[in-house]
């Protein structure tokens, strides 16, 4: 055999290997489905009804009751099999009421919002003079002296990425900034919220105490009312600042996973993709983008496959997940539930990042499958996915007991460029979405769903992660 | 004379006659300043200060009398010569607190504001079924049969020009929804906001009464709550609506209007050029846009001249009225206080429409002064005015009672596309303005205040109008 034969075989052979990574049959019908999604699916329905039927639904509340309750109907309606609940005890937080101001120099009242878990305050409310640093590093700086007896104020503006990707700092901000100035001394924390809006909406987001109660009262300004507290610490006056709030922790409630299924024929049957979301919100809005925006995208994907009449290989497995803000209650249960049969969910993918067009396809899949994850990017480009990214995707925090336990996962990214403008905020609410965003969504998902459903071979397994995020982690 | 030398003489005589309505040095001189004005001024800091240092500020209010505080301290602080304070009596309003949410047929929170002058609900709140109309003629369509015993909800949605021109049909359901509403035995009027913002804050501003006191509570949902109730409705289910609000009225207050002049020097000198902005903004924002932008817009354009250290020839008058918002009180006051001296003001010119640049110069003045507002068009040009308006200038709300008693007015109509996102919400703070709009106001008020306060000519004076507004006369 001459080189040049050895050559021409070994690109025939790799080829061959290339093409047959995801069957053409399974191909076409992948792609007539994304095109379906592209001119229109039920999503747009779905996320109008849990909005304006349900509307803010946080852990515990009767919203959340709701919720649970229009998940079972809508899945049942749409014609899902295998409906049901799966209980999961959450944690019970109310917010209460809250009143914010600067006494001096200058009194102005403060749009302003408590973080998730924060603590009340005493009935006659806390007044102390502030402290104002711009990170968690700063604060991290100052000693007991200088915070002791005092309001800290992080003062740290979000940076508006496509990303999404100033939500890494402002949230660690919001989850951890207590815990470093509560060690300190500080009577309350006031942070500039952790979002994008120059609107007079506060952010609100659980503050992160793995399983502690909030230390101290923690709160969140607007950004137009963190500029204004800022502006009256440059004047160099002492500045006196006031909060009276009866956030508090009431006793846990029973809330659930929602779950519905497109079964699978046949040999792999057995085998689950699970598409991911979830059903809790904040209580500020009515969590059309966080996540009605995900529940109606992955309903809308599997509805699309189910219309279609022909069964799956694998199930499809939708599951709206209960109290992913408030400490991922829902996804722990669901890895508690299911523990003999973690290794049977071959793929997961999750929709929480609202409705954002996919711009980037990425995944987390064992070395050996990327040439399926490859030949699938090249269904997703007609449809605006515009980069093909790496094999570290997080996968969604739903899914994260899964994926850490050695699920592999597909990643989605969205133009995150204005989420945070609405997220965790009361602004968060239908009219932020467009049908259109969220029909490519929807087509980006179903590719990816019928495609992993379909074929023969799997991602293979990741390793196992017995990692655990904690606030005292993020400082080393 | 031949007929070519006649022509030739008119063509000399009219070109002459069109080049001597603002001798060539003034106009150099207005041309210098508003190019120093482009360039900066110190509008940006002036609005800065009183939206940061004082806050919001409504009629009767402590932020009032904070605010005419801040008005006398500025103006004296930048050199305005008889700084002075003229008493007005305000009413006092206070919006208290209001609880408004959905019962039926799909529990849901409202953010929602009360109507400036609305009555309280008794303390056990008002629970009843909605009747919805779009539109005030559709309202006084119904009977009351219809209508009472009910909550009327006007949901008519503004449309958003760039001349902010939605704002009058919208404007009016909130000045006078409640009248016909109240006639028909409506326990309650909720109107969708008469803004276009689509975020989560509600908008407030007077309903008309003409010194009656409010008849019945009277809300404004937010646009997304609006459109959450409209789909209740639009759901078939009878729909239950509750409102709780402690809204009274206080005794009546004393705020002022604050004065501060750029004295003229000669024999124009006891004539005035008075410029027009409103000190007090409702109580939700910090009243940025409206109305600390005109403050800072006329202070600034006044200061501009203030500085060449020449006197002008006329008096430059700045006035920030009291209560202009709930009855202007200060423009009714100012009247009365220059009763014998009125036909002294040459011309009037207000800002109170916040910082959008100014792309139409219109006027209302005696016929035969048109050649100056032709000639003073010229001088705004080249900063972006690009439209010459009629001459039917409404002038400005404050500038009223003096148009009415003959004072010719200037107007400078400014984009107004976003100005109702903003406008008597909570939204309206500091971050909305740009230094540069600001900047290009300042510009072509400079130039306008300086001709006309050097000029010989005047702008002669204007029939008197005796027509008074009220919700009667809206729906003839």
């Amino acid at each position: 055999m001459t080189a040049r034969i050895c050559l021409a075989l070994m690109i025939l052979i790799s080829t061959n290997a290339f093409a047959q990574a995801i069957p053409q049959d399974v191909k076409d019908q992948a792609a007539a489905l994304r095109d379906a999604a592209m001119l229109g699916s039920v999503a747009y329905e779905v996320v109008e009804s849990l909005t304006m039927e349900v509307g803010p639904r946080s852990a515990g509340s009767a919203g959340d009751a709701a919720a649970v309750k229009w998940g079972v109907e809508k899945l049942t309606s749409l014609g899902f099999k295998n409906v049901h609940t799966d209980e999961v005890e959450v944690p019970h937080w109310d917010r209460g009421t809250l009143d914010a101001r600067i006494k001096t120099p200058y009194p102005q009242q403060m749009v302003a919002t408590s973080l998730g878990g924060s603590a009340g305050t005493p009935h006659e409310g806390i007044e102390a003079d502030v402290v104002r640093v711009e990170s968690l590093a700063e604060l991290r700086e100052l000693n007991s002296e200088q915070v002791a007896g005092r309001i800290a104020y992080v003062d740290h503006v979000m940076e508006r990425l496509k990303t999404g990707g100033g939500y890494k700092t402002a949230s660690r901000i919001r989850s951890c900034g207590h815990v470093i100035a509560a060690e300190r001394g500080a009577l309350a924390t006031v942070i500039r919220s952790a979002g994008t809006s120059s609107h007079r909406v506060a952010h609100t987001g659980s503050m992160r105490a793995n399983d502690m109660p909030g230390i101290i009262p923690a709160i969140a300004l607007a950004n137009s009312d963190a500029d204004i507290l800022t502006y009256a610490i440059e004047s160099g006056e002492p500045v006196r600042f006031r909060l009276q709030s009866t956030a508090r922790d009431l006793p846990r409630a029973m809330s659930a996973n929602v779950v519905g299924e497109v079964p699978g024929v046949g040999d792999l049957a057995d085998e689950v993709v699970i598409l991911a979301a979830h059903l809790d919100s904040w209580d500020l809005g009515t969590g059309a983008i966080d996540d009605g925006a995900g529940i109606a995208i992955i309903t809308a994907a599997a509805k699309l496959i189910l219309d279609t009449g022909d069964s799956p290989r694998r199930t499809i497995r939708v599951v709206f997940y209960a109290n992913e803000e408030f400490g991922l209650s829902g996804a722990k249960q669901y890895s508690l539930d299911h523990e003999g049969s973690i290794e049977k969910h071959v793929i997961g993918m999750e929709a929480d990042f609202g409705p954002g067009r996919v711009w980037k396809f990425s995944s987390r899949v064992a070395e050996d499958s990327l040439d399926i994850i490859d030949e699938l990017y090249t269904l997703l480009e007609p449809i605006g996915v515009e980069e093909r990214g790496d094999n570290e995707a997080g996968g969604g925090a739903d899914l994260t007991p899964l994926r850490k336990a050695g699920m592999p996962v597909f990643g989605f990214s969205q133009d995150g460029s204005y989420y945070f403008d609405y997220h965790h905020t009361a602004d968060d609410t239908l009219d932020k979405i467009s049908r259109d965003d969220l029909n490519q969504n929807v087509a980006a998902y179903v590719t990816a769903t019928y495609v992993a459903a379909n074929i023969e071979r799997d991602f293979g397994r990741l390793p196992v992660d017995e990692s655990e995020r904690t606030c005292a982690a993020e400082f080393d």
